[in-house]
């Protein structure tokens, strides 16, 4: 039948050698942390100072948002049937999908588009910006990344944003996410502020992931999230109740803050 | 129907409000890394200063290891058919199972009965790892987290123990592991040293993770080495072509070390 | 490393051949029904009529219980994040587990245990029934198969049962789970008359299916209505909409009647 | 938030009641093949006894085809590791996607497309399937169901056709089918006759099937063989075997036919 050989350009390991794209991952435990293994691994390049302390950050601000989403009540309703952990968080995993994180990827690619706009074409941000805008509404198509539900003034979105702007990363992805923000507005007549995924996206976009990695980052971020839920439905419940979407009392910790 | 309110621990959610085990998640980002958000979200408390380097070097420790695992092989097979990324990982989600990372999960739970032994009956750990390795024995049963196919002296091992070691940290568990594996070298007359699973088994029982979430923190830590194998096959390769499980060359990076 | 050649015995693939455990799969088509092919591919052999009748018959009543299954609603969830439906019939079939169809697998196992007794002892059946119930009583467990939540007189159970004394295929499985049954009632002074998981189980028993097949039968027999569950999803729902566990209206049509 | 209260139009379910698109299930049960269920569940009506054949005959026909595809070797990757055979065939219905099984829907998207032509312009079939043929290759795109890599004449392709012609039911979907064939050889030059999936797709159309269930049809049709597959992993392999993709023997058992 011919070879099979292939390559892979991830991981090079021997006895008594594992390489992560290069580094010997003994070098790394205790010297980087796992946001930045995370970076290395995805980008084949360890980040510098501030894209880790953004890495982290992103990571950070996505890793729980209680009991709503979709993938915390997939996880909670495998795990209340007595299925292993991993099969819950494996559900939970599959929900993140085109309307449940997505819109990270989809403000990717808007942003994407309208920045190779305006290099290409030597057009304004605010130009670049309008043009795809009214791309998407002929096309009927929602630009993702503005307006929240629940968050007028996401605090998730604040911090990212100083984080980045005290680190000196706001780049051309951030200045363009507030060219569509602007345009937005004066379109719609309707107040839609950057959202939590909008700016995560800009923001990837300025540490040069590509969008196609951006649903991943989200899962990354969040399976840490899903364990907790699924644990605590094991411990907490009975097997086989029935799982309200909404009526859920917060009873952790109250409000405490970093010392 | 009655009720069907039910409660959470893990996060608090309000608008404008998310709070992580009580913590404002804008307070952590850009404060605390990553890891230590896991370890928050799992246990409900954030690490102290040396169990948050810990926790960054076991998860570095188990974020890829090269393309033979199972998790890596079927998460490649779905990829390969075109199916979204997500779909892709969650098979390699659901092969992290009882022989592919249940190691640490069993090895932690052989370790905590020989601890409880020592503790409620005053024997020596010596005398509790004999009795529990003969328990074993006789149930016909393997002690796990002892010897490795491949790697004779693992380098992930050797960094973990000595950077524990170096912090002050080793603990009850991996004296309890050291233990163990006298034990075997003694009666079995084999030396098994401890691996990377039996290492970081030992750790996590000296960080209070209980052994239920073992299987979890390895499937958090692989999760993007996952992600970086399946965006890799769809980058380099054509659909559905055949994945042979071990004629893979490497053709990454050169070794090269942290500056 | 030495050869990898390994071997399966399930279908013989050539160019222009395919054989089913023997059989080409052309000769099948249109000559045996859909379930006669399922219990070939699984057991090795093709059913004789009567247990063709009776293999019909049990993945028809098992297709679908309406929205109340976590298998149903966490393919819902799924669905409703706008994921492929294989992602989302994926969730449900990791739904089907230990309390949720694992029932079936769980009675089998007893049934077995009694009915081996029964032969290597040469007790009777109640004799035979009344100590393994006992086993159960005293290792805290509790006998899988009897008794329903909501069905007194399930339609399902009535039927089958009377369909298999029809076809005189009423078994030893059979008899074994009306033991259990009488045991039960004596034993705990409440009536928990066998279950549709119970009935399924004595007639598995009886047409020689192992018992570790057995969930695998109901997600078999299961996946067709969780598809019909993530298509009216898709079909009628808005994305990401708020799915109640127990607050359903059916809206289908009237009862009706084979002609 | 107001009533969360919604409808499904499958299941009517109640205190011993049971009913399948109106149907109660106990009367289905020894009256109608699963098949039968299969297509009532998923179409809302019972087929007719041709298509009862013909929907019987399509299932078994894609039950399994050895152990090549990726969704067996997923499946058995899965399996290998100790998880539970649901996991390993929930790994295995992932991996059915749009290289996987896709074929059929999109064979039935450009037989629909053209018959809509057909039907709306008045052109004839053949006119409709060469207009089609060349907006798919004016986008760059194949149309699937044509050619096979293995089967040069398939002999599921050659019973399916015959079957549906003896049945006098083949209708607009095959006969478009072969206006496709036709235009490809005369377009290309190659021969490329219509494939297993394309003739599963002309007839599915015939049947009224839509076509975004056609992926899930495909999926019901194959858990079977998944579930062999995993059960004869589990039965004959040892865990965490090395799987090769494509040097397998057969060895089950020797050509034999129905009798």
């Amino acid at each position: 039948m011919g070879s099979l050989n292939w390559s892979s350009a991830i991981t090079e390991i021997g006895p008594n050698t594992i390489r992560l794209r290069g580094y010997p991952v003994e070098q790394l435990m205790g010297k980087v942390s796992y946001a930045d293994a995370v970076y290395l691994a995805l980008m084949g390049e360890l980040p510098d100072q501030e894209t880790s302390t953004i890495m982290n950050a992103i990571l950070v601000s996505s890793i729980d948002h209680g009991t709503s989403p979709p993938s915390v009540l997939s996880t909670l309703t495998v795990a209340s049937t007595g299925a292993p952990l991993g099969s819950a968080v494996a559900a939970g995993i599959l929900s993140i999908s085109k309307f449940h994180g997505g819109a990270i990827q989809d403000c990717m690619t808007a942003i994407n588009q309208a920045l190779d706009r305006a290099k290409s074409s030597g057009t304004s941000f605010e130009e670049a910006a309008l043009e795809v805008f009214q791309e998407y509404k002929e096309r009927k198509e929602r630009l993702s990344g503005f307006g929240h539900r629940l968050h007028t003034k996401d605090p998730r979105t604040v911090r990212l944003l100083s984080l980045v702007a005290e680190l000196g990363r706001a780049g051309d992805g951030i200045t363009m996410a507030k060219a569509f923000e602007a345009v937005i507005a004066e379109r719609t007549g309707k107040s839609l502020p950057l959202n939590v995924d909008g700016a995560i996206a800009a923001v990837l976009v300025d540490v040069n992931v590509p969008a196609e990695l951006a649903n991943a980052f989200f899962m990354i971020a969040r399976l840490p999230g899903l364990v907790a839920h699924a644990h605590e439905e094991i411990q907490r419940q009975r097997p086989m109740r029935k799982i309200h979407p909404t009526d859920v009392t917060y009873d952790g910790p109250k409000l405490r803050h970093l010392t």
